[in-house]
């Protein structure tokens, strides 16, 4: 809040105002890029991570807004869940993780981290509009969203709330379940008129390090059946991989493993991301 | 509706109304458990379905609640996405699926099933509001309530509308980022004064059955670290099988398969589950 603005001002002068900081902070960002599936688990924050990280490997600045509130993992994934973000005079300052990835995380912000957050949805869009007013990104390449599952007041208000966005990353597991809830999440994006960039299929196998059979745990296909159904990209399948759950509790990305199978197959999905937002046309649009 | 009902009733009687509705269909259901996970994809809704598919197996009335609104997957799990409930003078019917457990899931209500439900917080407890005063379950032994992710509007409203919570099953992985989200999901718990079951920790290991290895590809021991650190029991480890995702896309749930130690595993925690809630006091609290 500005120190000299009116002592009584209004409801919808707060929103017109916040909405302008929005913008403008926005307008320093090039690429704007939700992370979204329509199911949960499936792995959204940890290719939001390993896609930040890797896009910083390769000199791009990145940031990473979690806006899922209900079960933030980013700061946990970076090794950030103790930092907490300064506040200056342009605003929140986010925190600084791995590779320079700037971050912010409604964990951040709590003071009892095992707390959670009971809010009902006008709240959190609240929260969602003062943190997009109010954090000072600074000038970025990428600023990647980690919404929390489903299509609820989160991703509408994201959507709302930021003008122009890039386009969506939809992340799934091979499984049919997880197609069908997926299908809803594609639909969404539609009627909302947010392009999708493409669709990373995750846990989509497991080779066994031991006798190198190869096994679907969590269903096949159904990266396959949506890019086909829905005429859209994939960007990559990522295995199962025992080392990438340990990476996410330990709070180091396993894009940065060298000589490791799966960080090669997330930074071909990093490449493929570059590749299509910096070439779309100069609407900023996929 | 009733017929007779004043033409111009008010908002707060019509809810009233509503809740006196509710708590005459819940006064014949003897216990009411909530599934609940603070993170997504941890298998909630296939525990949901297999528990609940294994308590009928052994002469119980049951029933589920799909309250995900956002990602649904009850119905598919069950093979019942094209079943339509009937209306009835006394309310709407539930379909029945395998073991005659019976079901609601919004899926069914919905014309399009690839439609996402765009719905904001205050509209989902109403619904969630209006079907349970709507829906005729009849006499039951267990209703189960498979809820969305996180610690939101769905869960709050249950919560807040279901009089006597019998107690929530919680789901976990292994991970130490499920345990961290589920640890608010269990304050969570505490603080609206619902109690815990017990603990199922899904996913929690792999054995390769071409070699014998045993892989832990999504963490480990978030379920012991929990129980402990909460002093809640630990219902069950399930472990990742192949067939456990092909039978939730076939609709089949695991639980009916014979000679398997998936199946076997979850029938000792419905035992353990039977066990509990059904010596625990007349209070019907555990």
């Amino acid at each position: 809040m500005k120190e000299n603005a009116p002592a009584k001002k209004g409801l919808r002068e707060t929103i017109a105002e916040m909405n302008a900081m929005i913008a403008d902070k926005m307008s320093k960002i090039r690429f704007k890029i939700p992370v979204m599936s329509g199911k949960g688990g499936v792995g959204k924050s940890f290719i939001t991570v390993n896609v930040a990280v890797g896009l910083a490997s390769k000199g791009k600045r990145v940031a990473i807004f979690d806006a899922d509130f209900h079960g933030p993992s980013v700061a946990k994934m970076l090794n950030l869940v103790d930092e907490i973000p300064a506040i200056s005079s342009k605003g929140i300052i986010p925190v600084e993780g791995p590779m320079g990835v700037k971050v912010i995380s409604l964990d951040m912000l709590l003071e009892e981290k095992d707390a959670p957050t009971i809010w009902r949805g006008p709240l959190k869009t609240n929260v969602i509009r003062q943190l997009l007013a109010e954090v000072e990104w600074g000038e970025l390449d990428y600023l990647l969203i980690d919404l929390p599952p489903g299509t609820g007041d989160e991703p509408l208000s994201i959507a709302q709330l930021i003008p122009s966005l890039t386009g969506i990353i939809m992340v799934t597991i091979p499984s049919g379940v997880s197609e069908h809830v997926v299908k809803k999440a594609i639909v969404f994006a539609e009627k909302l008129k947010v392009p999708i960039i493409g669709i990373v299929e995750n846990m989509s196998y497991f080779k066994c390090p031991n006798c190198g059979e190869v096994y679907y745990l969590l269903g096949k296909g159904a990266g396959e059946r949506l890019t086909k159904k829905y005429g859209l990209r994939l960007l990559g399948k990522i295995p199962l991989d025992p080392y990438a759950s340990l990476s996410c509790d330990e709070g180091t990305p396993i894009v940065l493993k060298e000589n490791c199978d799966t960080s090669r197959i997330i930074l071909e999905v990093v490449d493929k991301l570059i590749n299509v937002v910096e070439q779309a046309g100069s609407d900023r649009r996929v």
